[in-house]
């Protein structure tokens, strides 16, 4: 049975809220898309003309938002309460129904309660999985590694031996975590092979997006600091170590043993060399190249990186060289 | 049996060809590189002087080509001749052998006729396969989703709940559509998770290369437009509107609810900036980084992304300002 | 039970060696971390201050450094040492044991001596596997492909029918091999298929990285020459040829037909366009955008690339100009 207004307001604690409690919510939908049967959200102001249009049954809106109507559930930050409210009543996914018989666990594994596992997954030797959780079909976990309580695992993820993964994390499919770092000794004309002997250790609360893949360190370990979320299709080197609360935007690289501190933002397509210091809240641009260390709280832009006004500064300059000739 | 010369001029309407109708052709090769028991094709012109000197049995030639020979099998159109050749005589692939007994596939799914299904797919619940549609082993698709007919999907591709797939489409490995989209808002420091409830629709015709991935909507639909080609590990963000008979080559990157007209042709490695609007036919050269909305028909280079004749003039200013010193 | 000194000095040829032989070791690590149970190793000269601080049981260290110590192995190359020793005594990964009842396995099929093969290990019909191959979980390899002796295939790889692997090759989770080309005639504003008809051979000795993904041919072969190593997530498209020991580092994508000569480097997130002829021991640095093609021993930078020297040059006459204003 679909929430109720009521139920929602409740939830979010709007207990000024007087509008009709006993209306069924379908799901959330943005303004300009809501039917009688949707809640709505005003986030980006650029929409509040939309507040008159829009047919939602309701919306969330910002304590400080001008004017006034029933329809409005007034919120401190309608954003986080969209998150919120699909969380709690409209987010939950299809997940395998118990331990499938198809699957293949080993003996010496370690699975614990309420968890979830499909069919054609592989749990090899002294893997230990917590509580709560789900690994859909087709993952292969390899021998030693731990998958912390409340982690979600989708199909065709790929996990080599003894990585560590956090509590709570979410890989999507396709996700590589552990093999091998890009680790070669010129000898002879030939590139003979340093093994890799290191693992991956993800801390609590980190999302890793589909395809991306996270080398295990040549010695040692490559981490992904709490509460870093990647999207799809990042590259993270050998002995990487990226730091907490971070977000790596899709089809960004870092190479071998670059340092990221916390609350870094890398937008899409960036790059990092290897062996580089990047201090806490750093900001680089979209398809930058960054070739030097980058002092805290730096914004960064180009290839190869320059500050966001030393960027802006020089296209302005070639602009005006263009103009003069 | 492989087909004669014959069958192959009478499938393209060859009527006026005389050469030797009973030679037996065993595939096509490019000039340089053909024996006798192959066809050719002289699609680009520079190729020419190899019409003298190759070994082919025959070479499809346009009907423009000054010049004659028994050899040569007149068409309208060389290039688009030679893939239909193709696809009649020597294109086919193994394909499974019928439902294979090592899938898993839920009961309440439904599936059409001529089905090839390998070991190890899964079939979650409510899923709809339409007739004609192989599905190689290891991929995965998940409650809900509908597979259109005709459509192949090789091994090891990840499809997420509720996807809609259309007919004819082809989906090579390690691709996985319906993954979350990147959507976290800021909380205290933390990124809070919004949970992406959208779906992902694949119109018909599509094609989509190995290792890409296409995003789930944040709420609504990610849409990739009918006849639209995607080439290996090209990302797709959230709530991205993709046109009809579009060109993604390999490595781009979409963000979220960016969206692109028709043919709109984007060359490997670039990228766009979020909630943007790219016109119809727009041209995006290589390695770009497109910021801003690009009008119907322009052609645009470089990061930033500026028009081709603006960029070449840059290019042009830097060289001199070089020489100047 | 672990080596002793004594066992890895004389692996080594350390003849005149005297230090403490009986030591027990557990593993490597560099001078830094390592405690009284590693075995550290002096590479980079910048660390040589760390030679009297660290912990490690022993050192491995160049012939030329001056000084000495009883914990001091001499060795001509500490970098390559460090890859023997760990591949002789600390590299050992968990392997399927046997082949797999789980797997499924065409009659066809002609396998090896020793060859493990792990659960839902797909392989199809007249698929030759050399001897001393690992194949892990998951893996597809489809229809008449071949495998060369000594070649691990680690989880959830996907190979098209009629590949060609060489022996001692490597190939990381999410790899595709033989996916078709990006081919299309255009046809009355559609994207006609060409058909991909040609293979992929890979030859002795290659290392393919995570989700890496190299197209077969159209027509012909896609060739990836003996001793390249390929990082994560690299794009190689139809009939491009590949030399003998380059280095294509994380993110690069290359475009159809275009050809390297033996030893290029390329570093990350770089690109070539098609049809280009790249000379032997070219090297391209990161995030480079190759249009053009590069002669022998040549190295370019940029976006479009151009050579070193050239690149320097522009990027100081640019920040002259900013200066001047």
């Amino acid at each position: 049975m679909p929430p109720t207004l009521g139920d929602i307001a409740d939830f979010l604690g709007a207990s000024s809220w007087s509008g009709p409690r006993e209306t069924r919510i379908a799901g959330m939908a943005p303004l300009a898309d809501a039917t009688a049967e949707h809640l709505a959200f005003l986030s980006n102001p650029k929409y509040a003309p939309q507040l008159e249009t829009t047919q939602a049954a309701a919306v969330l809106v910002a304590n400080d938002v001008p004017g006034d109507s029933p329809r409005w559930i007034r919120v401190p930050n309608p954003y986080l309460a969209m998150a919120l409210v699909l969380r709690r009543f409209f987010a939950a996914k299809p997940r395998p129904d118990g331990i499938s018989p198809l699957a293949s666990i080993a003996p010496s594994a370690r699975i614990g309660n309420n968890v979830a596992i499909g069919p054609f997954v592989t749990i090899a030797n002294d893997v230990a999985i917590g509580d709560d959780v789900t690994i859909y079909q087709g993952a292969s976990i390899e021998a030693g590694s731990t998958i912390g309580a409340g982690t979600t695992i989708y199909a065709n993820v790929s996990i080599y031996d003894r990585t560590i993964i956090g509590k709570r994390c979410i890989l999507h499919s396709g996700v590589v975590i552990g093999a091998d770092g890009y680790g070669f000794a010129p000898y002879e004309g030939r590139h003979e092979k340093i093994p890799q002997v290191g693992i991956v250790r993800i801390e609590d609360d980190v999302e890793i997006g589909a395809g991306s893949t996270i080398d295990r360190a040549a010695l040692g370990e490559t981490v992904i600091g709490e509460g870093t979320k990647i999207d799809n299709l990042v590259q993270v080197g050998h002995n990487v170590k990226v730091g907490k609360h971070c977000l790596l935007v899709a089809q960004v690289g870092i190479a071998g043993s670059t340092e990221l501190g916390d609350h870094v933002v890398v937008a899409g397509q960036s790059g990092f060399a290897g062996h580089l210091k990047i201090g806490n809240r750093v900001q680089v641009a979209a398809k930058s190249a960054v070739f030097d260390d980058v002092p805290e709280g730096t914004k960064v832009m180009g290839a190869p990186a320059i500050p966001f006004r030393e960027f802006a500064r020089r296209e302005l300059a070639l602009k005006k060289l263009m103009r003069k000739r």
